[in-house]
């Protein structure tokens, strides 16, 4: 029987849903993975805090050194989350020859290129499957099963938080204010929703994701970003109206040896299986040029499903132990540095919903500005009698800066009211 | 760069497409994976036949001993088929030093248990990704990425052919005969479609599925198996009127120490993710005790979607062939050999639509007769005027023996005149 001796670093919801797990699996695990894991020491902030562990346990330091330091520990697991400390520590762990197990997103998608680099120098191993949609494993499809493919696209519903309010929004009518506090209340949004609700969380995911797919050196920071916090519950029903979802995708896609990467807003054919993916439930739908369409589904966070993540990413790292040169882990194996899109060029259909006062000949004027600019339209409609007019067009696909530029025009003419929204859409097959 | 020596046996429709992919994605494999994969002797019937590779190639041979003991060639990929001459191949292979990687479900189904024995006695590898679910790379997912966790069940849409059929019914209100008529001149069903109408391919997946999730030595003998040939539009259109869709599953279930293994159709809930599988698509469901529910979704058959997945395996190997003792891939380690549960004993809920006569108290008659048995039922509809008239029943969750014995007492009434259809129903959430 191996043995396993792993330092936490953290000790929060998924932390001791790691403890929970090994108590629940331990002996599974030992029994068909040949594997008795075994947690030596655990960093604290404080001891005294109600955890699963009295304050007492001999487990607790206070003191990094006495995890990353420790002689016997062979595998490092961070879970403290946010960059520092994590970074120092993880550096530190590698440096001493330690494997290191994160599921640390905004991290690695600032320094995951270095992390790995100093992974390999040290040949240990760095796995973070639970930084990317929790417990589905992705990454390791991506990396290990897909490794035949040259990935065309990658679009996730990634972040649980914005999903879910979206959910409420579209099944019971609520505004986001209403379904935000309702996933507070849920505790499924945080006291401060920014990361989520913005598209930080999604867009650091997606950071790594098109790193993986694309084999490239990608910079968090040109990601586009649009939050869903302007949604409103008219745009939900002209959504369900056209046959559209609305879901925060985000989406990577090469063309033309450049690659996208957004995370916006989004309407989707409600009969495609992103469309289903429903609550705080996640899924990644790959583009492979070989195997055509996947989706992985699953619970992106959580206690257990991450520690599920966390451990299998442990039992790897000890089934690896025995290669002088851990199998290609790093995220720049052979990598390049591909350029990204600008966002101007981007191509998409878009949604617009403007409110415009009721004088006739407006409508031709709009759809004549939308002419000129060179956007096509698939579909208008205009309802009622109120006084202003809710007018919502979709365009066929368009370049971003073509359409901008038509926004542009309809706002300086004197019946517009207001562009009330503007959502890309995907006609995914 | 490492050199990967590959033998073919067999150059069908997978191992063209395997071809066709090196030559889509060679160069991309060799720069990012470090892998140069080269095919150096190919297996085929007869070498005057309209292939991808001119007939006199030199790759070609007729003799398999000419591939299985060609002394360069590290792995043996095995796309031929059927029991033999395919068993004898990879005996031999794995006997002479070569790792395989095959596609075959139907012979892991019945020798998988003693080829992994024999490959891990040779210290080689044996992989076989491709074999369930084709592109969809659930095989890994179930043995890597999820080894933390104990699985509870699987559950699958693994036959295209069959779910392509269903679809039409469903989406066209098609007879049986009518859609897998259609099937065939897409090319998704052979002439003779009886391995999987009657469920035998996806009883076979479910086999290694089985195994594979709960670490048991499982029989397909002990699979219990129902086609989809019985299925009448009418059923279609009350399930859909009960808000269930109709799919050929193949289940697995851990309860209680014993498992359930059972291919047979199935309503499920429309709202649930498997429902909305359709066409020539595949997927699989699990629940892990610490991940939850996961579904993997994609195209379970095709030239390039299979050889995406044998062509993962074949990268998987090269990855691993600097292990001297390679990593867990046996079907046997630490299995157990878990009871199979009697299918008398197994408990679901049930569809079942009588056709009877038209005479005053009929139904009570026949209530009273599920009550009898123990039989609780949900629901019960009665339509038209017609003579004889359609009775639909749904129980809820009730033994298989308790639901055979009420179908049995109401065959022998008078007012019987058929029971049409009997469906297992899976409330699932």
């Amino acid at each position: 029987m191996a043995k396993m001796k792993v330092g936490l670093l953290g000790f929060g919801v998924v932390g001791q849903g790691l403890w929970r797990l090994l108590e629940m699996n331990g002996q599974e695990l030992a029994e068909h993975a040949g594997i008795q894991v075994e947690v030596q020491r655990i960093l604290v902030n404080h001891v005294n805090k109600n955890r699963i562990l009295p304050a007492d346990s001999p487990l607790y330091t206070t003191q990094w050194e006495d995890v990353v330091y420790h002689e016997e520990i062979q595998t490092i697991v961070e879970l403290m989350g946010g960059i520092n400390p994590a970074y120092q520590c993880i550096k530190e762990a590698l440096k001493s020859g330690k494997n290191v197990v994160t599921a640390n997103k905004a991290l690695l998608a600032q320094h995951g290129m270095e992390l790995t680099k100093l992974a390999e120098e040290h040949h240990v191993q760095l796995r973070y499957e639970a930084s990317v949609a929790g417990g589905i494993p992705v990454l390791q499809a991506i990396r290990e099963s897909l490794s035949a493919n040259v990935i065309d696209s990658i679009m996730g519903i990634v972040n649980g938080t914005t999903n879910y309010i979206l959910t409420r929004m579209t099944q019971e009518g609520s505004t986001f204010q209403d379904a935000l506090r309702a996933a507070q209340e849920q505790g499924y949004a945080e006291a401060d929703p920014t990361a989520d609700v913005e598209g930080f969380d999604a867009a650091h995911k997606l950071t790594l994701l098109a790193s993986l797919g694309f084999k490239t050196e990608v910079s968090f920071n040109k990601v586009y970003r649009e939050g869903i916090d302007k949604i409103s519950p008219m745009d939900i029903e002209y959504a369900t109206e056209l046959g559209y979802v609305i879901k925060l995708l985000a989406i990577a896609r090469s063309l033309n040896g450049k690659i996208e990467m957004r995370v916006h807003p989004t309407m989707i054919p409600s009969g495609h299986p992103l469309a289903a993916v429903n609550d705080a439930f996640n899924a990644v739908y790959v583009t492979g040029n070989a195997v055509g369409e996947l989706m992985f589904y699953g619970k992106g966070a959580g206690a257990l499903p991450t520690a599920s993540a966390v451990m299998g990413d442990v039992i790897n790292v000890a089934s690896h132990q025995q290669l002088s040169n851990p199998p290609a882990y790093p995220l720049h194996y052979g990598y390049s540095g591909k350029e990204v899109q600008n966002m101007d060029e981007t191509a998409t259909a878009f949604y617009i919903r403007l409110l415009v006062k009721d004088i006739p000949g407006v409508l031709g004027k709009i759809a004549t500005a939308f002419g000129r600019c060179g956007v096509s339209l698939s579909s208008v409609i205009q309802k009622g009698e109120t006084d202003p007019v809710s007018l919502v067009f979709v365009t066929h696909i368009t370049r971003e800066l073509a359409l901008r530029q038509a926004v542009k025009d309809i706002l300086l003419m004197d019946e517009l009211v207001e562009v009330a929204s503007v959502i890309r859409v995907e006609e995914l097959k």
